[in-house]
């Protein structure tokens, strides 16, 4: 049987409950490993570098794009995102089902290059309820929030082309779901061809 | 939200436990129809029309056939077995989750004509397990069982394109699972669209 590791790639809109989400999922069951990013974005109070993101110059993500050891990247606002590559093949080879917290355009690029990778966007049952949800953090003044909505819009372009939509509307149903979703995998044809083919090999010494 | 049901195919093979698999599917959750095949064979003791098999003539099936009445039709031995498309559409239209319990070659034919149709293959653990379960039904003699296990490698042809392998190892557990395989179905991308294009729309408004 194969048992490499899934590689989910998780995205939606900010408020959506994805932190809470991968939180649960990671504490609950202990076969999954989280990608951390590299950013070349400066840390925020409370981030630590190697468990909220791995904190490099332009000059070092450069090179690491130029070596090949981004499984993808991209550039929001003015600062670069990108999966380090030798962490997540190393604990799919584990057997690890490895989760990517990132968004649209990088997962598109991950399931181009990994084309049994499983995308799911998590989305908040309604707009009204995306609101509420962004006001509630009180993080963020009515300004930003406003403008965060609007670019909501924006941030679903592409998902048609996802697997599932995770409709984050009980947290607990939620993770449940996701983690179902994630090791239902395990059951494609495509991981199972080696059991069928042994399957056969024994039928016919019977 | 799109509520039109799935259309799950089951396949795999005699003794890998189909059978017992769709009572408790259908016993324990409401929201299936079992498809009821038509075939032009007899009758078997306790078979009751309409609720095994519809039980057509020769003639009444090739009219089906000419008809469109049937999904897919298969020959098998000297006898003929198709499906239904009335019930089925209809059953998918009401929002129900339709399963089929068909052998291979009809099941591609299903996934040819609904491309967003499940197909699940079931086998058990292993080919020692197969042989095992055969012979405690009692019902075959050895020279029977025989022929089955030699014919289960060739009923396997063409499982690599089904979607989904389930390993029949503990009964209620292989319930669940497909249980949950066919619900998953629902959060696949192309039945959200209408809510992603809802949640923009919304989005936009606000």
């Amino acid at each position: 049987m194969n048992r490499k590791g899934i590689l989910a790639v998780v995205s939606g809109f900010s408020g959506a409950g994805k932190g809470t989400l991968m939180k649960l999922l990671t504490e609950r069951y202990d076969n999954y490993s989280l990608s951390v990013s590299a950013t070349t974005r400066s840390p925020r109070e409370g981030e630590k570098d190697g468990r909220d993101y791995f904190f490099v110059t332009r000059e070092e993500f450069s090179r690491m794009i130029r070596d090949d050891e981004l499984l993808e990247y991209a550039r929001y606002v003015d600062n670069y995102y990108g999966t380090p590559r030798k962490y997540v093949e190393g604990e799919l080879e584990k057997g690890k089902d490895v989760i990517l917290e990132i968004e649209i355009q990088g997962a598109l690029s991950i399931k181009e290059r990994y084309p049994d990778s499983l995308l799911i966007f998590v989305t908040p049952p309604s707009a009204k309820e995306l609101k509420k949800r962004l006001t509630q953090r009180g993080t963020e003044t009515e300004e930003i929030i406003r403008k965060r909505l609007k670019r909501a819009a924006e941030e679903a372009v592409g998902v048609e082309n996802y697997d599932y939509i995770l409709i984050n509307d009980d947290l607990e149903e939620a993770v449940l779901r996701l983690h179902r979703l994630i090791q239902d995998q395990h059951m494609r044809v495509g991981r199972q061809l080696d059991f069928i083919s042994d399957m056969r090999g024994q039928l016919a010494d019977l």
